[in-house]
């Protein structure tokens, strides 16, 4: 299912000083220079994810001269985000022809062995990191121009001549980040997964934030507003670097739609560019992303500043509730009115209408800190509407579960938000999520995003060994496929799913995965 | 048939005066920005040359944005060899992705329709002109950093994304060379395809005149030794640039095997290195083309400096003689000690004797002029030895033709380099030469070179109709196939061969093949 987003007609609008605000906070990245850490093999073992295998120390790479169709493959010992250099040379007879060799660069093993040829996904195969490079005359010092997320980098010899051999004397990265791990203490526990699925949560945090927190450094390497209210949590749970979530909020408010709509996500290179897609939940996380922000930081200034941009998003969405005061998404062309989760088939309608209680309350909660009595007066007569009409009209009394669309689907997302949007009490929402879990609906939870909301429902209704169960189910079942990062995508039942039709273009450090590194913190 | 020459082994000593009197003559190279002329369609017609017509001005370039797999061919209106820019940008939603496509470069059309997935030649795949090239963020200006020799030039879109599309708003390259054509005057004709042969052959020479007299802008651009004889020729009679040839003579002295022996070619980057290739016809024509250029300068101190090597390249070959004063090559595990042409299977005895009668001879003028009494006599005794051996052995009386090799294999080799040397006068030449022809032996001819040698053979035999005729049939078949330079390799019993296996490796401006420029103002 391709999700596209195509508006050519959007007007866009900017706020010149909002802009500024936002470039204020640019941060300097933080360099650190890492040499792969072996040789290694990988073969396939008839599982989804091959076995690695050390070879050789990596320092021994210049000992293997390197001929028409060798390989090398590098482990850099852990997720980078960075520049690679390679110095090179050659041996044997002069070199009588150019050298031409593949990099290959794979966030995690498996990546190393799909073929980009056999690519035929929907979103665009220009992800998938691999260069094809000819050097004219060695040696040589080939600084690659372009950032790359990877462990795993796969030297290639598409040929060299007869006469002599390419040499690959050193490889290194220069890893790049806003932030460095030396600050954050790990999660006290004796349990060793959990030990590690902390680490992987703050590992990829740290990847993702960049100039902006990125969604992946691999890919789409852009700033998603339903990733950043995670990764603004995870930060404050862990880095602390304020400065990044103040920027990326204030970007979101420099170039909306014209009408006030804050896309679900923005360029940054070569200048700031609203996309051209919107989520209605992603545009209602604006209040709280920035409520989240003045809580954690009380920086009042930019509360005053962005509130106006939060109210506006509510005023939108709430257009879009008919006179039952139920949400309506199904006018539109295609499921993409609202994100929620990626599975297929999914009614959204409940959920979103969680959503839209939750950010509301938290404008609603901003309007009463700044004052603004008529704003946070008029928001709370509509939460009532709204959750009344939840009630009313989503709720299955005989299934006692809360039900979405025409068809009165049955979905976890509906009842996690219900949970998160505090529309029922704790000891209602445990229940909720006990039936829930009992009744496992075909409308499962695909990504780590909603895995993160059901988590989190479970931890705010007091389930908190369920909670610490099923974390050691779901994020440790990343770390036991050789995870160190977190990925954009993991079913535990089908371990090689992608939602873009072929797995080589999945990110393995995405932003909406690193929650545990926050939900431990502030659970436990 | 794989022709490769490694010796790892190989000392080499180097001369640093020679080496700093090289560098001193080192030009400076002139560049001239062309864009393209027209955007055009390459189209199979079932013959080896596809058919190129105009789609459309170059002008209009931006008005093609580009989707995957979009493809545009781009006509620079003539060979070109220099360093090609673009300007890129994106249009329709924000780029989303990496933009990813496919350059390549072909001298002639045919190279375009050439799938480089298909090579399996046994010279290097590296030679082809094809790169694969990331942008992450547009609009942006690629400057390529490495040098192509071509005509046309294809741009494939690999992809975009659903969301945008790639524009090319500019394509331009900077040409280089060492030397331009405004000094040199066409040669005077009314025949339009002498024209376009001496215009060809001109430029063919200009594009190969770089830092030194390369071979093929394309491929191997670098120095042979055979190969820069008839460039210095053909630049005698058209731009006369000296310096360029003075500067490398002195590199092929300034590097030798540690007997002294000149290799059959050289490297210049990152430094000078003598290849571990040798041809004896090769290195003897150190003293040909030394002759040759002071007889075109009168540059005595370079004769001086570099007569000794001259002296040596006869004296080496010289031991390769046997008893009857007859040189043997069939020791060698290959047929490689001895160039002369790429015609598989020729015996090359006969063609090298005369190869060396010729060398010696202007090995012995070279003393001569520098007084050197001794090495001069010794020279001539040597040389009669050498003629009346040629005579003795080499002669078929029965045949009325010189034969090569214990096979007595008749060529079209051994009697031209026969008549070139002198061994017979003009007038039997010219019968020798009608004979051959007359006989048309299974050992013809494949590359220009010895087409070049028969030509000047039967133009020093006074066959001057012959002659022209001969070049308009030769150069003037691939004028006919849409050359605008001289290839490396023509056959025009099959105009798709290559010596390497697959013709996309081919070079198609090759020194050479620039000789009827020589030829034309020499003899007419």
């Amino acid at each position: 299912m391709a999700m596209v987003s195509i508006d050519l007609d959007m007007k866009r609008v900017t706020n010149e000083e909002f802009l500024k605000k936002a470039n204020d906070c640019m941060p300097v990245l933080k360099e650190t220079l890492v040499h792969p850490s072996a040789i290694v093999k990988i073969q396939d073992n008839e599982s989804s994810y091959p076995d690695v295998s050390i070879v050789d120390s990596a320092e021994h790479l210049s000992d293997y001269p390197m001929k028409k169709g060798d390989k090398l493959y590098l482990d850099f010992g852990g997720h980078q985000v960075g520049y690679v250099t390679l110095r090179l040379s050659s041996t044997g007879s002069p070199q009588d022809s150019p050298a031409y060799f593949r990099l290959k660069f794979g966030e995690i093993a498996r990546e190393m062995e799909e073929r980009s040829q056999d690519y035929d996904g929907w979103i665009s195969q220009s992800w998938i990191q691999e260069e094809f490079i000819h050097i004219d005359v060695l040696p040589a010092e080939l600084k690659l121009p372009r950032r790359y997320a990877f462990r795993y980098m796969e030297i290639e010899v598409i040929d060299t001549s007869l006469k002599w051999q390419m040499v690959v004397d050193e490889v290194a990265c220069t890893s790049v980040s806003a932030v460095d791990t030396a600050s954050v203490q790990p999660f006290q526990t004796q349990d060793e997964l959990l030990q590690k699925i902390d680490r992987a949560g703050i590992r990829t945090l740290q990847n993702c934030m960049q100039r902006v927190f990125e969604d992946g450094p691999k890919r789409d390497r852009r700033l998603w507003i339903g990733d950043l209210r995670l990764q603004a949590l995870a930060n404050y749970a862990t880095f602390r670097h304020y400065g990044l979530v103040k920027r990326c909020l204030y970007l979101f408010a420099a170039q909306t739609r014209e009408d006030g709509r804050v896309s679900a996500c923005l360029f940054t290179e070569p200048k700031l560019v609203a996309d051209d897609t919107f989520f209605a939940d992603y545009s209602l996380f604006f209040a709280s992303i920035l409520l989240d922000y003045y809580e954690e930081t009380k920086d009042i200034d930019t509360l005053c500043d962005l509130a106006p941009c939060a109210y506006r998003q509510v005023e939108l969405v709430r257009q879009m509730f008919d006179e039952r005061n139920l949400i309506q998404g199904e006018g539109s062309t295609t499921n993409m009115w609202c994100f929620i989760d990626w599975t297929e088939g999914l009614d959204k309608q409940a959920a979103a209408q969680a959503v839209y209680i939750y950010c509301e309350k938290r404008a609603q909660k901003i309007a009463e800190i700044l004052g603004d009595a008529a704003t946070a007066d008029d928001m709370s007569t509509d939460l009532s509407l709204k959750s009344e009409a939840a009630f009313r009209h989503l709720w299955d009394n005989e299934k006692q579960l809360f039900v979405s669309g025409t068809h009165r689907q049955v979905s976890y997302a509906s009842q996690v938000w219900m949970v998160l949007a505090e529309v029922v009490d704790a000891e209602a929402g445990g229940k909720l999520l006990d039936r829930v879990t009992a009744l496992n609906p075909e409308k499962g939870m695909v990504s780590p995003y909603m895995n993160h909301h059901f988590t989190e429902a479970l931890l705010m209704c007091g389930r908190k060994e369920k909670a610490l169960e099923y974390m050691k189910f779901y994020w440790g079942g990343m770390i036991r496929l050789g995870a160190d990062t977190f990925w954009e995508l993991y079913n535990p039942q089908n371990p090689s799913e992608s939602p873009y039709g072929s797995s080589i273009v999945n990110s393995y450090c995405h932003a909406w995965s690193c929650t545990p590194a926050y939900l431990l913190r502030k659970y436990f």
